[in-house]
């Protein structure tokens, strides 16, 4: 079936081989949330540390100290856009890394005070799988189920909070859904509850797919960690940032050098790092406006796709959820074979999660929301960015809408 | 004094400021153990990734995949350096990542059958402090002592592994000394031991410093795990290696997706790895003729300042080094003026270990060897790259000798 379908779309599309640059009217990029592409200028602030600006900041010598200032400058503009101090932001290699110390470093620094932490369903499994490693050396997990329109609620997360739970975790939206999670509300409560035992519990939130799209400011979140990856709102792969509130508990998960004030091991990736800060400077800035703008592309393209396709199912909450995100799943379509067809009409979109992707495990975000396997399985999230335009919209939902019957048909659920 | 040397060298040396480019008659770089430049092609590599080729690896799409493709030809390149299978290479976000995945992932795996750890005392922190983690845990880890040539004996390694040793990581060539170090001979031994056991007992070294200066055959080592780094073989900040053999017990230190084949979860820094394939298969290309050049350059420096210099103590054998480390110490001379003197005539040394440059604790390599606490402080670090020249050199013996003697009447000891 896919190839009878690679053969059909090849025809239609006459698309360059994937190596060569690809130009607008041969491809649709709507797979922000798996990663963006790095703004020219970002790509301009990181070359010199590619080239004559390459010292280790660690160096006592001119060249290294011109890489530290480099990089005291990035952290102070990270921590700006974040309403942070400078010494509150940890560089890390990218999100993963950040979510991993989110969840474990707290919990490891308040070991002797308790083995228990909770975290929600639906998190990235950076979130979940760093629980599940605590669990293997002696720590129990609780995992909050999302109610059925893909937000966990904040009483049901602040209720699984034990007397021995030190840490808690909750996205600030979620990558597959794009539902936005009531972290504020979630952490005020567990605050709360922690201030009158007299006791710490540090809250952790996943901010990589909010950043550039929501507020992220850490005291109106009231959290004590915030995770954020730069290729999520252009800047490059491999940096990521992890603020860790002053006085929060926290030991460091990458050990080794005293970079990073002890908090994260290893020689600072410069180039990247800068980057990283000037791309997040530059998403704050246009927030809103590129807020606005995917917000309108994706009713574009939701009320497209509900008009001209049948048996379509919206996945998460229409309003609470992020800008870009339409994430849908269709009656009796294979998600893949959908993806492939749309990649032959040069649109690049995905099932869910990058990170999970060409695995055959149907999303755990939607079972968790009640979805059942076969509307798990048949899902397809299309992530909008500044760039997109009408037309793109347009064009997917004409492509999707040629496509889905013919998938429907061949799978024997027209 | 130290303002004082400044404005005295300011004057000789009137360099352009840190951060505009520095041309060679003002600047002679000798920290290549802290970090060398990215080489040109290695940038030229790197580009494609940082614009249009941005894909996410894990996509289903021809964007996606063309970052896939980029990223197993980057296996291939690494693995065949190295004589290992492309599965057998897992990419990390640097050095320190990977040691601390070297030594973690076996004893995490290995939990079971025991919880002992062994190293040596002259390790690297990113080694070291993973010990002093998995101790935090419940694991106990032995520190071999070196002899007072920096080298630690196979024997003594072998000899410190118990019934319940699951790990052994001793590195390649030490980051401080250059000295290398009997890793085949100790994994010789280890594994022989083991295999009369019954039993595993995984094999780490770090490589991070011997990389593109003596061989890095993994079958000829005998090793199961191998870490590298980019950034110290004209590779970028921000990529590492851990070759894992096949079969090796592993569990993953950083966890979340499936990339990697479950081994290293985080979207894969595609440009820096792509970059640290090009450099680790050029440092190799290049790697006898430039030991070679090294080597005469070290030998030039060595007896230049053994010949001009009183009180000078070489650290670590003279034979069994890195062909391009001096590291020496000099009687009655603080480290860190000798260092910030050096820096105003624009040559870049350091001491010891960057990661741990600022820190006001003498060099745990040093005192492992037998070094008291007033030489282990006044000891220099110079290590030479392909680019340095003997004019480059002389100029640094001409500056040390000029500098020495100042500096140990300004401290009391001339």
């Amino acid at each position: 079936m896919l190839r009878a379908l690679r053969e059909a779309g090849a025809a239609e599309a006459s698309r360059p081989a994937g190596t060569e640059p690809m130009t607008p009217e041969h491809f649709v990029y709507m797979d922000h949330a798996a990663t963006t592409p790095v703004a020219p200028e970002v790509a301009d602030a990181m070359r010199p540390f590619l080239s004559e600006r390459y010292g280790n900041p660690s160096g006592i010598y001119a060249l290294a100290q011109d890489a530290r200032r480099a990089l005291d400058e990035a952290r102070e503009r990270c921590a700006a856009v974040i309403g942070a101090r400078a010494g509150e932001i940890i560089f890390t290699g990218g999100g993963t890394e950040s979510d991993n110390a989110g969840v474990m470093g707290p919990a490891l620094a308040l070991a002797k005070q308790g083995r228990h932490i909770v975290t929600t369903a639906i998190e990235h499994h950076a979130v979940l799988n760093a629980a599940a490693l605590l669990e293997s050396l002696g720590w129990e997990a609780a995992r909050v189920k999302p109610q059925r329109d893909g937000a966990a609620r904040a009483e049901d997360v602040a209720g699984a909070v034990r007397p021995d739970t030190t840490v808690v975790s909750m996205m600030l939206a979620n990558n597959e859904t794009g539902v936005l999670q009531p972290v504020a509300e979630m952490a005020r409560l567990v605050k709360q509850r922690a201030r009158e035992e007299r006791r710490t519990v540090a809250v952790h939130t996943d901010a990589v797919q909010a950043a550039g799209a929501v507020p992220l400011d850490v005291d109106e979140l009231g959290v004590d960690f915030l995770s954020l990856s730069a290729h999520k709102f252009g800047g490059p792969k491999g940096a990521g940032l992890l603020y860790a509130r002053r006085g929060a508990p926290f030991a460091p998960t990458q050990v080794g050098g005293a970079q990073e004030r002890d908090r994260r091991a290893g020689t600072e990736n410069v180039a990247a790092i800068v980057g990283m800060s000037v791309a997040l400077e530059r998403a704050e800035r246009d927030r809103e406006r590129n807020a606005a703008a995917c917000a309108a592309l994706r009713d574009r393209l939701l009320s497209g796709v509900l008009e001209r396709v049948e048996g379509v199912e919206v996945n998460g909450a229409t309003d609470a959820r992020l800008p870009g995100n339409v994430n849908v799943s269709f009656h009796g379509v294979e998600a893949e074979a959908l993806l492939m067809g749309l990649d032959l009409a040069g649109i690049a979109a995905s099932s869910g999660s990058a990170c999970t992707a060409g695995s055959l495990e149907p999303s755990h975000v939607l079972l968790a929301m009640g979805r059942g396997n076969d509307l798990a399985r048949s899902c397809a999230r299309f992530t909008l960015g500044p760039e997109n335009t009408p037309d793109e919209v347009d064009y997917v939902v004409e492509t999707i809408a040629r496509l889905a019957p013919k998938l429907r048909a061949l799978s024997g659920a027209g």
